[in-house]
């Protein structure tokens, strides 16, 4: 059993059982944002974090065993995407990725924003103009080294 | 003369003269944000933003018109980008994007996050450990139209 | 059962039952153009309409639970398509795409066609020279906002 | 000179002179569609044409003779368009393209919509709620032969 | 069951039954070019050529239903093919595009060759230094309309 | 001097002399078939047949030494060509790649049509729906050897 | 059942059996070069040599009957090969491909060496300094013909 | 100077020299299949060959230094080539890499044949059937090491 | 059963019983770096090694017969790694590739690092600001030879 | 003048005035490994980097400036490396990536090595069978952080 099939299983659980990620993440003990890109095969969970969610969802042993292996990251079919949602986070680095580049450089120097010591947090943005999505990034600054 | 050629004419003559693109940003009359990415390409200015910019910079007459047109956008050279900096907000859709998906349909249904009526923030975030480079996003939410 | 498969049960049955799209149309209770979008995959059902093309088209219940997920999207199996009826849209865009962009800016300035807050109508348009397709598009303009 | 180096020479020779493509196509004799198109490129002018926006923008001999031959046709530079606007019509492309042939191959049998035999109208369409890009394509339907 | 599946199936059958492509034609009652590019998923059968090939090569009732849908078309795995016959179809193109494009343009103006309004021909011809094929292809002339 | 630039060259100098394919091909003394893909970088001249392209072109030495050169052939700018009159034999081979495939080894056995040892020869095919474009291919069939 | 299948039985077929790639070609009655690229799906076998086969491995009957049809030919997953042994071949052609071309059109003119009249001998040559592969390949040279 | 420029400069006057690449390797003072990748760009002469190669093709300077500089290889301007004789090369790798691969392995066990500890001759073989090339190849084997 | 089945069956077994890579490199007999690539399907176990292999972990006959087939190396699924680990290690190609070749050029002349005769050595570096992961790799170097 | 100009220039002046890499790092007050990174576009110098390299170069003013930029990082022509030396690093990847995942994750847990954090060490090691290179890198573990 691979990681993607138990992507899968997880998937199909979760709607079958009518639970949300919010839910989910409140058995794994960490943050929704955190939680899902866990249970959508990204992250690895301790033993605990997976029987929990194994017992919740009615995974099979090997799920279980499946979710505490480090997995090969990424979880997109194409380099670039095609769903728009999704895209449409591509396309921001498309237009503003130089200028990601040039405001660190000019804050920080040469280096890079962490997205191994990063956390991520998504919020409801009420706005009489229609409500908004506010995603707040936040990853360790890391300098180039000289030697 | 081409757009790329303006912003190559932009970012020398911002080396040469010492300025930080805060102070550009500042001639210009909007946030850091947006200014650095209208300098380098990607937003269009009103004829006077142009005008002062080409007056700070010394560019010359075809460069101030240009700014003023809509630039065919995308500020990378290639489809993955190869600097580390800009690769790890690309590693983050990799890594997230199915994340971002789930998470904002379970709060706002189907739809996307404008990439259009979108703002940001980047900000230095002290931290004992090492500081951190907080970018903040707002989209506006854009739900699919059922007709 | 993924999307796809779900995808793959609807043609199907819709053959096997000599069902037309405009008919399934009636059932969710849409046009046919966003129906038929919906039941190849590309868009989220409400659960009383899936379970009503459900019941008309004996899907099991793992589909009828699969068409109310918001699904990711993309109908195309490569990033140039093979299929010539779907190529000469795409021809369209490589031939007019900087036509579309400049009459837009020039009618509306620097912004985009929204893609979400769509609608579509296509139609047989009588002709004696042999009839043709008439497809209309309709888009909100969202422009591109400064701050 | 290249096609390219005309299609240069005309952007920047129109944003010197502030002359709208309505204008220009004036000068053409047609749409505003089909004439914006053949100047950037896509479509041939007959010499009458052709010394007409020559004489207009102030074009080289050798540009008023580029504008004569047929071109090598496609106005992009990446396979899938970067600039948002462009985009976006690819992305309706990727989500609606099954719909477009299902729909079509319900209405006609087996075949396609010509890209070559077609016209289109680029309108403003008011709307309270945001006005609205309106787009209508018309093309020959030319059916499949048997032999 | 999908359209590949039953192109796979008649490869098979006509293999186990030994039938010639010629033969196979002969049943669906048009041209053995037409005929073959149907039977590898390329065009749309009626339902009475349908059955009687589905009689002729002992095809499931789901198999012939198939036949009668317009199929994605496209039958390459690889943008550019490997097989060896098929390649040098595609180095044809490679080498004498521009000259396809330059001689057809001076001889009808601006337009394309149809490849839906279409047929071809594909024969042995004899000759000492070793037979050749001849392939004749004769396609409607398109002119790019002005509008 | 590359041959890129000698094939724009004369592109220039034949519309400048308004000068037809047809026209150039008696002056090398061969098809116009063969000698307008020479004059597009394909074939190599003699060295007569350059002199005599080069004087009635008023092409400069260089360019009539590059025209004896054995160039590196390909004429076409992408893997996948955009030009629709290019796409459409593009697409011929998409559909009927595989149709080709199964009758020439049908008719000759298991090889290839030769792309090398290859003629052909284009002409108009006037008809009542519509003139046609007749294209006649003619290549050796080459056999895989055993050994 | 395809013949990449086909391909794969008959690799654990021969590891079952312990038979060298020679014996196999004894039983194909060709060389070892030959026969080996028969067998793994590139080339056709005489229903003969496909029954003698299939005798030795114990294939089933469909899979005598594939391995006469021709078959669709490309042995490689990607259009680079990830395999080191395979890549060194696609590294000297990277190298010396130029290399090949300049030699042989000063030897031979314009024109190819046929990949399908061809034939090779692979040898183990003994060398102090550590055994070298000695590949020694032939194939007929075949001009561009001019018409 | 890049080393591109110095090869363009050397294929421009070999030719207004009417030299051979054989001649030019007897400058050199080895085969002519090295001296030719090598005047190609793909090797490094040393300082002699070099100034000997300079005086007799009347290179500057610069050229003659960059001859001395290792070069970044790979001579062709695609992954996958389009001129027909070096893409036979190819396709000898896509239809035979398996083989090459599996009968390396038979003779010499797990590892591969050097690309660089290499040699190569190039030769015309004559054959009343046609003149045809013979290419011998003798690379090192070289095993993996196990550690 | 393929390789990939193979590599796929071992991971799971691994888990399943608990083993690190160390434990089942004693078993094979080599460095833990060399154990861990053949068991993930880049290298070849002789007999011994693949029956110790196969015991430890219960693998079924077939799986120890193809462990010591030669395998078509390449471990990654895209040409750019997804997994940010692996990326790390494209990334400094990316960057550090040419540095590699002047250094290297510099202290060695023309040639390479060999892939082939290499080994390599993982370790964990203590330090005060974060452990540290050290690699050394030492590979033969090849010069180019002249011929 | 762009960066890569700049590269360009730098290489250049090197041979011209015979400086090895190590006489260039002294004059930087780095490692080798670093400074020549730096020079070849890879990295940011100080302005009395900048300067003291200017003039031992006889860089032009815009040149010391540019070196002062941090810049658009990746130092290779394509995705794929076609130089044979660097291609092996990227061949070390493709087979060895899954292995160095496993290996770092089972000594550390799920995380990333860095490559901004990080040094590197390259040594000539002498060796009777043939002088190695030892590459030594030491990137810092950067664990994945929950939240």
């Amino acid at each position: 059993m691979t990681r993607e099939e138990v992507t899968a299983l997880i998937l199909t659980a979760r709607i079958r059982k009518k639970l949300s990620w919010a839910k989910l993440a409140e058995t794994v003990g960490h943050s929704k944002e955190w939680s899902t890109a866990a249970l959508l095969g990204q992250m690895t969970l301790t033993e605990a974090q997976a029987s929990a969610i194994g017992k919740l969802l009615d995974l099979p042993g090997d799920a279980v065993a499946q979710l505490q292996v480090v997995p090969y990251k990424g979880s997109l079919p194409t380099a670039v995407p095609t769903d728009p949602l999704i895209y449409r986070f591509y396309e921001l680095i498309s237009v503003y990725g130089t200028t990601f580049k040039e405001l660190i450089h000019e804050e920080f120097g040469d280096g890079i924003m962490s997205a191994i010591d990063f956390k991520m947090d998504l919020q409801r943005e009420p706005n009489e103009a229609g409500d908004r999505v506010r995603i707040t990034m936040s990853g360790k600054f890391l300098p180039y080294k000289t030697y």
